[in-house]
């Protein structure tokens, strides 16, 4: 099985200080590390503005350390490696964000994010702090039937709800619109994943699950979760085949609908195949009639070294498109 | 050992079309295919501009498709897997890039690019197209001696190449003026590999070479061409503290020097390993006196899943940290 047990790092303990070091010593420019231990924007954002604040388990990168910058988030909470940061930390996270308008704070649906972000806003309001909103975002179609979609957990489509909610909080929309675009983009996104191979912890060593060389499993989570089939390996084609037409029906996405694309690397998959599953989703779009917008197709939400692909698309309007075209400029994300 | 014989592709002989297929449609605004099988921009550069041509095998991606685009390559002649475009396509491609100032045929430094790019030459001279030259890029400090560098070869750290001389182009300089400042780079450019797996080929399905799992090999090839010697696995900071002296002294690199630096992703290695990895640098670079002027991290040029990086210095001066900071827009590299 292809799964890398022994990982470049210096010592276990020390793996997320290491790479928060190692990240703001890349790009000062554009982040700084709080003794806290967070990622803040090197140059914070102009007063009067919404902040937007995320946190989540590490071993996901660049998902969220790279998306903090001009454009995208002000601050991201780090949490130990496939652990949610504690709620103390997001209530530092959300007081670092704060430029007078107000903090959304998105959490992406898993239970320990969704407990500890509760916790940190019962927290805030003990304190005294007002105006801090949450929004629970969600896209994994795999992980909850239509019609229960706050149920579903939040996956690689969330890349979208970054990128376009980032742009819109910087025209200085008020809290609550922030909070309704940040649903608003969710409500138009869906994602199902697939994985060819496991990872190994970089902390236990330990292979994440096990999947048979020869076989794929559909609707994997972002940390293993069980999915929703297993197949022996199929062609590229044959993939998108079984992949998209859920995806569309989900929505469901119509003919005359603009969409963005995303294909998300999980880790190890090769350029040379995200571009050869893109020509087959590029074909079938057309055959639907749907109109492909714009895509991404790179390493924006990993698992480690796990082979294997999120395909996540968003429906947009007009607004949408223009969000997405607004430049950014965080470690990982530049221009548009 | 973690290794992936299994790719997602649809058939072994549609490889390269099916890729270029899938990237001219994920990116239709930046590139386009031509019926030659060339990776053109989709706006043509001004004319009375120098083009810039660059061919390569395939199975490297993003390196060479991801690079055109403004502010980078014109045209990129696409080879089959780990093989060197012919002479003819290669003359397709100089044809295709030609503005009426000249074009500049870029060759990264391996037996097969340099003969097909001679021969590319000649048959230009014969059918009186005048105005092409080429340029040699090499940057591989393991693969020749100091000294011998014109026999090093090219390898990740020719995207300083990529990057700065596609921004000198817009400028309108001169086809000479282009050829000497390709050449300013590359001499001002070091380079030194390491693979911590091996990879597989996805037309014959042949593992690339042999490593145990718990060692690793510096000075590793593109193509897995013999390094400078194994190690049993050491540490993130141990890696680097064996590799930057390297790369320091070979040029040398002294204090008061500012450098861009490239920690280049040769598959499946994990963005957290690779900020980790920086940390150590940055550290290094601060004791040596040497600044740090910009960093680049993540997968340019791949071995397809190989796990490694190839850590890349380029010594700059005014003129090309303005080249490194010009805008650019290509299929895997956007802004600066």
């Amino acid at each position: 099985m292809a799964v890398r047990k022994q990982k470049l790092i210096n010592q276990r303990e020390t793996i997320l200080r290491d790479m928060l070091e190692g990240l703001v010593s890349a790009y000062p420019n554009i982040v700084r590390l709080t003794s806290a231990g967070l990622i803040v924007r090197a140059q914070p954002k102009a007063s009067g503005k919404v902040g937007l604040v995320i946190g989540n388990g590490s071993g996901h990168e660049p998902a969220m350390i790279g998306f903090v910058g001009e454009g995208l988030f002000d601050v991201n909470i780090p949490g130990e490696i496939f652990t949610a940061p504690g709620p103390e930390r997001i209530v530092a996270g959300i007081k670092a964000a704060d430029r007078g308008a107000g903090v959304l704070v998105c959490v992406s649906h898993h239970a320990g994010d969704l407990m500890n972000a509760e916790m940190a806003l019962e927290l805030c309001q003990a304190e005294g702090i007002e105006a801090v909103e949450m929004v629970v975002l969600y896209d994994d179609i795999s992980s909850a039937p239509k019609g229960s979609e706050v149920e579903r957990r939040g996956t690689a489509g969330l890349f979208f709800v970054w990128k376009m909610l980032g742009a819109y909080a910087e025209t200085g929309a008020s809290l609550v619109e922030c909070k309704t675009m940040a649903e608003r983009i969710r409500d138009n996104t869906r994602t199902l994943a697939l994985a060819l191979t496991s990872c190994a912890s970089p902390v236990t060593g330990e292979v994440m699950f096990d999947l048979p060389e020869d076989e794929m499993e559909i609707g994997m989570g972002v940390h293993g979760e069980v999915g929703i089939g297993r197949h022996k390996i199929l062609s590229a084609d044959a993939t998108i085949d079984l992949m998209l037409p859920r995806l569309l029906e989900d929505l469901p996405f119509v003919a005359g609908d603009d969409v963005l694309v995303l294909l998300n690397n999980s880790g190890s998959l090769t350029l040379m195949e995200l571009y050869i599953l893109h020509r087959r989703v590029a074909q079938l779009l057309q055959e639907a009639g749907v109109r492909h917008y714009r895509s991404w197709i790179g390493p924006y939400a990993t698992t480690q070294e796990m082979a294997g692909f999120a395909l996540s698309l968003c429906r947009v309007d007009d607004t949408l498109k223009r969000l997405w075209d607004a430049p950014c400029n965080g470690a990982f994300l530049k221009g548009v």
